[in-house]
């Protein structure tokens, strides 16, 4: 047995069924957000020349504990089908399926591949602002060629925050309310490797520390440190290090800044020096004209293991809702699902922190903007005066419009009062009104202007209606 | 353990994971297609005046068990949450979705009901030819209020199936390769009652028994019918009423037909005459001219036990492809989920055997033609001629026309060979090319007149492409 989702109603008597926890009902008005939003992801991924792609909804379990490990299983909704053995799980993620995409296709793709995807997530975990378990997400990732240089790379990243960046312009964002925190996966492993050997060898720890030092108080700190296995001398440099601002040209800046004295176990870390990178990103967005929205950061780091080089996060200035969207470059995930060595950077947007970020800031558009811009308005509400011959040809005149390509509404209702169905007619926001005559002559109302031409030929009706016109 | 998804590349070294059995990938190409479906039935669905919503993608489990026991769980893919109690499934249908969600708000929903969905749906079956394991449905559905008469009832009815019709001709197909098979409950119901005991007690037999007849040879339904529980002679008698063509002007046309002489037996069945139904409903599709693609059927019955009415599949001609769509009346099933009594019609149509249909009789566009509808097509490509002017100006002038809403593109090649370069352009399909001659000016190339325009300046690019010309 397991508890019943059937929920008492206010009667007391009837029960009805609820949506499971975490996840959403869409009803029309839902639905007009929800459309806009992916039509905002859309259109700008478009714009940016990214192809769409999507994957299954569910994958083998293996996708998901190959790169993480079995644990992460206690995080993924996962099932087998009755009385089969293959572990499924519910995607939880957009990356393992695109690099695994990437690695089947392999040689046959033209580089570099721009593809993108809107579609939904899976996680079990409790549901909090801003986290559901089921959400939308838009993924977009910029794959390149194994011989692409640092140059190339630096544009491919630049032109993957652009597009971000752009979704949120389009959206009616601007660079005062939000923020893109910019770091590299490579400063973030200098500073380990400066810190000591103790952080250093708990790599993961390390990076775990620097990814919580936002949200901690210098106590939180401590006590953080110490649970990761972190040394007080350590802790205190990497949090030294971490807040200093960035100098990128100057190579050495952690080195310098802290006050270490030891360049050369700098350079012998294994990863490329960040600041060249760093640099050049920072270049290409100024070109682009995106700097007043992007800034160094050394505590973003990303969750994820995959990253490789740039890391960033986009989050409302106040800091009071959880990331927007956050990417990086992941260089070596497609050869670990098997493919060629293949360059790529890309990130992800979810839905839920989204619409509260632009309903907070007032930058939903209203139900009928929404109908407005999404084409979804009638071109024409039909009429019965409630004679015979019109009520008769009522259905034939709908059908006839809506096979000739119009959205064409009329009424449900038993009225046959014109003056209310007009009204019924604009509350549709329907840009025509055509009241039969009878079965060959309607009079056409433009409901915008309330010009009325009577005696129009119900057979002209899609032509004038598709040129905006009464007469 | 369980078996590793990992298969054997060509090279014999290098593994890859695959998508999981019955599951589809969707590199561009094949989203292409599935866009374009997906956008037809959005549009048709918005041009006959219904909304959309959607549900999450899993739901109790309970939601699906309360109608049809708990066997239904091995045809799902069902699930707890790791330490969780809850049993959940992945939806296979969205009609108990839709009762919920209509039952959860009862009162408060405007009458007539008119929505559609578009999403995933989930089958934990083996997969086939027109049968996967994960696929997409659109669903369209109108429910009423109570006090909605029979005429108004077959006026609903005639819509659903028009929208459905409506959505097939706009993808090209005729009257001639499609067919709407139509049926009610009712008459199967009378079918069985005038059969005799055995088969009207055991009414799902009875169902199932004509639901698999048009696939069965004589000896096959010998064997069927008895496997049922069905005598041989009620067999005879189910059969020859199935296949008499129906006269619907003869409300005892079963008792005629068939030679049976029990009239009051008949007139006792609990429900009611469908010939009346079915007539208004004719006369409704007659008016919307949809008469052509309609035959009435008495095989149709519908595997789903909450059907009360019309019931209804769309197939294609030849016989040769599962149904197309199928659907019919569900006035109960509201109130089975606690709601007010709501008289309902509604079907869903699967986008594999659609795309399969369309593949077959070609009437899938070509990639090119894809595009171009689905609006994909750069508005511009621009060219850097290698110099460090043009060099230095070329990502700022594309992000410039992204940001002003134009689909811009580059090259990512290392080659300033514009003759290249412009091949490349129209192989994406732009519309125009800007070569930029320095960092202020280009040449604006018409692609497709191939007229061409020396010393434009860069900031009337916008302009000049929006409104489609090169000077």
């Amino acid at each position: 047995m397991y508890p019943s989702p059937m929920a008492g109603s206010s009667s007391g008597k009837q029960h009805v069924f609820q949506a499971p926890r975490g996840t959403r009902d869409f009803y029309p008005a839902e639905m007009l957000r929800r459309r806009w939003i992916e039509n905002a992801w859309r259109q700008t991924a478009v714009r940016h020349g990214f192809e769409e792609i999507d994957g299954p909804r569910f994958e083998h379990a293996d996708l998901y504990t190959v790169k993480s490990g079995e644990g992460i299983l206690s995080e993924l909704f996962s099932f087998t089908r009755a009385g089969g053995e293959t572990r499924f799980a519910l995607r939880p993620e957009f990356t393992p399926t695109l690099a695994r995409m990437v690695a089947a296709k392999a040689a046959s793709l033209p580089k570099p591949v721009k593809w993108f995807s809107v579609g939904p997530y899976f996680r079990a975990e409790r549901p909090q602002r801003g986290r559901l378990r089921e959400f939308l997400q838009w993924n977009v990732d910029l794959l390149g060629s194994a011989d692409d240089d640092e140059e190339a790379k630096a544009r491919q990243d630049a032109e993957v925050i652009a597009c971000c960046v752009e979704m949120l312009r389009s959206c009616g964002c601007s660079s005062d309310e939000i923020n893109i925190r910019i770091s590299h996966r490579g400063l973030a492993n200098q500073i380990l490797d400066a810190a000591g050997e103790g952080a250093f060898n708990d790599y993961k720890n390390g990076l775990a520390f620097i990814d919580c030092l936002p949200k901690l108080s210098a106590k939180e700190r401590r006590e953080k440190a110490q649970e990761l296995g972190i040394t007080p001398e350590e802790a205190e440099f990497i949090i030294t290090a971490v807040e200093h601002p960035l100098d990128l040209d100057n190579p050495d800046f952690i080195y310098r800044k802290t006050g270490r004295k030891d360049p050369a176990r700098i350079h012998s870390a294994k990863w490329i020096n960040p600041a060249g990178e760093l640099k050049s990103l920072l270049s290409n967005l100024n070109s682009m004209k995106m700097s007043a929205w992007c800034n160094l950061d050394a505590a973003i780091v990303r969750g994820l293991d995959y990253y490789t080089g740039l890391v960033f996060e986009v989050h409302e200035v106040s800091g009071k809702e959880r990331a927007i969207a956050g990417g990086g470059r992941y260089d070596k995930l497609v050869e670990l699902f098997g493919g060629a060595p293949t360059p790529a950077v890309g990130f992800a947007m979810g839905d839920v922190v989204l619409a509260n970020v632009l309903q907070d800031k007032g930058l939903m558009p209203s139900d009928e903007q929404l109908a407005d811009e999404l084409g979804l308005r009638p071109d024409v509400f039909v009429i019965s005066t409630g004679d015979d011959a019109s009520e008769d040809a009522l259905l034939g005149v709908v059908a006839g419009l809506r096979q000739a390509g119009l959205h064409a509404r009329h009424t449900y209702k038993t009225t046959r009062n014109v003056g209310k169905l007009l009204k019924e007619a604009a509350n549709t926001g329907a840009r025509f009104a055509a009241i039969l005559e009878n079965a060959e002559t309607c009079a056409l109302k433009d409901l915008e202007s309330g010009e009325q031409t009577d005696g129009v030929s119900v057979a002209t009706l899609v032509e004038l209606i598709r040129a905006g016109r009464a007469t």
